[in-house]
């Protein structure tokens, strides 16, 4: 935790908050912190800054805070991700967050497995915890947005067009593609695919909507890995 | 898995190999094999290319194998990471090994956990384990040296200026320094720190050994991440 995100709830006045649980935890164990420190703060969907602990117990901690500093830019880009299996799916919501991804859209795909789409990982509650830790570690402020697409076709086909349209569409996917482009300026629409990745029908739908297959070498990395080695690249 | 890896063990004949254990459970369960089947092979430290199965029960599998495709280009880095902690550590070294670093270092520094040390994980059967993981994922056959330096100050004032020598060398650090640079041409030495990174002192030394500072911007990412994305850019 690189940085106290707290929440509307926190506050019991305009510059002051008061918390417990986890966030409190990880200040008396992990910062070993103390009445008078000094902590890197920010507010879901505000502003960063500094929060002076006034009082550290094992009830709650309350500080004194000022926040005068805006969260780091997002990188311009939609995401498109075929539902990773629930243990990686929990990684790459924590990736996707700390890297400054504003837009995930998990998608269905032919090799995604049904099963995939019973896990608990999906909740709004889970999804929002992993995004939390991603801000927290990487200092953010501001959640990405998650989108459901449980049906491949009818968001590609009706839904994907308009979303891609005016950004560089790119299809990560292994084979022989030009090699995915690096430091563009512009905004981009990425799909990445699953395990064993998109099948060339998929590919066909997603060239239709205006996104072009690109590749990053002749190894298959896996979907956290590949998330974030094409992020590096293009930004 | 996406390369069956044979080692030399597991061959009854020069072009037959018989496997038990992990790699047959996979076979059975996830692949969903069946005799006859073609799967891409590869030995270990050798050649790839394709295994047909002559035999597939609950006890072996038996398969022809015709190894003649050389395996990826390493990249040309030698990779220093301040010994990550131990469920950190696994899946770095999978990463590493997964994305082509042929050399790897792990470091002592002000910031690592000396408990960190005690673990299991840094045991060589435990550290190959990982890296044989990550060759499996990514196709490649060599497996990454692993050097283990327990000792900051001596092994970057007595051995890092050799290593380093006629590299380009780097340390990803946070902070007021030039952005990593792009798709260089030449092998890299990269020093990347611990969770809340090298105290100012070990960065002097790194400077001293001939690396310079360099970042990746605002975000502070996991050390996992971090490998993921300056190799991404680098190369």
């Amino acid at each position: 935790m690189n940085l106290l995100l707290l929440e509307e709830a926190d506050f019991v006045a305009p510059d002051r908050a008061r918390l417990s649980g986890r966030r409190l935890k990880h200040m008396l164990e992990v910062h070993r912190a103390e009445s008078g420190d000094s902590l890197r703060v920010g507010k879901l969907g505000g502003l960063m800054g500094q929060g002076q602990l006034l009082h550290l117990g094992s009830e709650y901690a309350e500080l004194s805070v000022t926040l005068d500093q805006p969260p780091p830019a997002k990188l311009p880009i939609t995401l498109l991700l075929a539902l990773p299996r629930p243990k990686m799916l929990r990684r790459v919501l924590q990736t996707v967050s700390s890297m400054g991804v504003p837009r995930l859209v998990l998608l269905n795909s032919y090799r995604v497995e049904k099963s995939f789409w019973q896990t608990p990982f999906l909740e709004p509650d889970a999804i929002r915890e992993q995004l939390v830790l991603g801000l927290e570690q990487s200092r953010d402020t501001v959640l990405p947005e998650v989108i459901i697409e449980k049906r491949f076709k009818p968001f590609v086909e009706d839904r994907l067009p308009e979303l891609a349209s005016g950004t560089l569409g790119l299809i990560g996917h292994p084979g022989d593609y030009p090699a995915c482009p690096r430091a563009v300026n512009e905004p981009v629409t990425l799909a990445i695919g699953p395990e064993g990745g998109w099948i060339p029908y998929e590919v066909d739908l997603l060239s239709n909507a205006g996104l072009k297959p690109v590749q990053l070498g002749e190894r298959i990395l896996r979907v956290e890995t590949a998330v974030t080695a094409l992020l590096a690249r293009l930004y």
